[in-house]
């Protein structure tokens, strides 16, 4: 499998765990966002939307977008898996990462950032009250759901880590590059923690890849 | 089964489109968003999100997010199938329908354009051209994907109806209330007035439910 993958990108986050989490191999490829990479020709017949991440498997099949990249990896790579065994779990663990990845991540990303700053003309307050008020919403309406319900355990949906916690740590993670703290949604926090405590999630951070840039990384000691 | 539905909701259109395609009798409960019903004491304790559709099973489980749903109905009530038989299938089908629910849809949603309206203090044509350049952006998108693939058929994945036909109808729907024509993304339309053309599909349209005001609906002749 060749996985076509940003730093930064937290789309991409989402695969990079699901991949260590099912210990599967990809050959990873580096698409700077940054420099327009993902405009490149090469990249745009790989995925004509140009949106990342793609996976593409050893036959050639193209995969994107990485909610249905999830499902793929689960029916076809199914140990550890990533959804609950019945259709009332499944369904549960699905709607909690689709509320992140239909409902609170869509108005964060850089195409959105764009159209705000070109056509918009925010100034940086605004696009940050923008970005913040959308993470906001989200985790709020995630901590609503988690706190209140006896299937949450260590992790969103039980012990184990899930799909509903692949997409719940991008979201934590814009909050805190965007200097918020988690405090408010404590069983979000909690979970969070918890999960990021695991190698699968933690060497997937997106400052901890071999392309994120050197003065993003953080400083040891 | 009861169906919490409100008729403009393109993520309740979704979910009414599944249940007619398998034959599912569901109680509808009308959720009028326009008077704020939605965040009621009453739909509060069913969806904490308040957000429509939720569907709440005979054992009192509710399910929310329309692609959670989605899901969960083909799982427990699998004929016919709005899913493929095969992963690679199942893959290119979830992300045709997940491009229109995590990139477009969500931008057009109603607490966006509050946001728009009430903290950005958008002009009327400001927020059509927002809505026209998302629907442009995930139609052109899609049409890349459909037009460009062996795979794409009658409908977006083969022959018979599937989950992406279920999303993108909604999207196509939105470009008609734009008054946009949808001729410059021929592979669409042409898919689009198929799926529209069959009797679970239009009866699901926002302008023919029940809930649906009187001076919304098209005139006879």
């Amino acid at each position: 499998m060749k996985f076509f993958s940003f730093w930064r990108s937290l789309a991409s986050f989402r695969v990079r765990i699901a991949l260590n989490l099912k210990k599967l191999p990809a050959e990873i490829v580096f698409v700077d966002i940054d420099a327009d990479a993902h405009r490149s020709d090469e990249y745009r017949r790989i995925n004509p939307q140009m949106a990342l991440p793609a996976l593409v498997e050893d036959d050639g099949t193209v995969l994107f977008q990485s909610v249905a990249i999830l499902e793929y990896l689960e029916e076809k790579y199914p140990a550890p898996p990533i959804l609950p065994a019945d259709p009332k779990g499944r369904a549960r663990v699905r709607a909690l990462a689709l509320m992140v990845a239909c409902e609170g991540h869509p108005l964060l990303t850089p195409r959105v950032r764009r159209y705000l700053d070109r056509e918009l003309n925010l100034r940086d307050e605004q696009q940050t009250a923008w970005r913040r008020h959308w993470v906001i919403e989200t985790l709020t309406a995630l901590e609503g759901h988690l706190a209140g319900s006896k299937q949450t355990g260590k992790f969103c949906h039980g012990d184990a880590p899930t799909m509903a916690d692949i997409c719940m740590v991008g979201h934590c993670t814009q909050a805190g590059t965007l200097q918020m703290s988690l405090d408010r949604w404590p069983t979000a926090k909690r979970i969070f923690d918890t999960a990021m405590a695991l190698p699968e999630f933690s060497r997937a951070h997106p400052l901890a890849q071999p392309d994120t840039p050197e003065a993003m990384r953080p400083k040891a000691g």
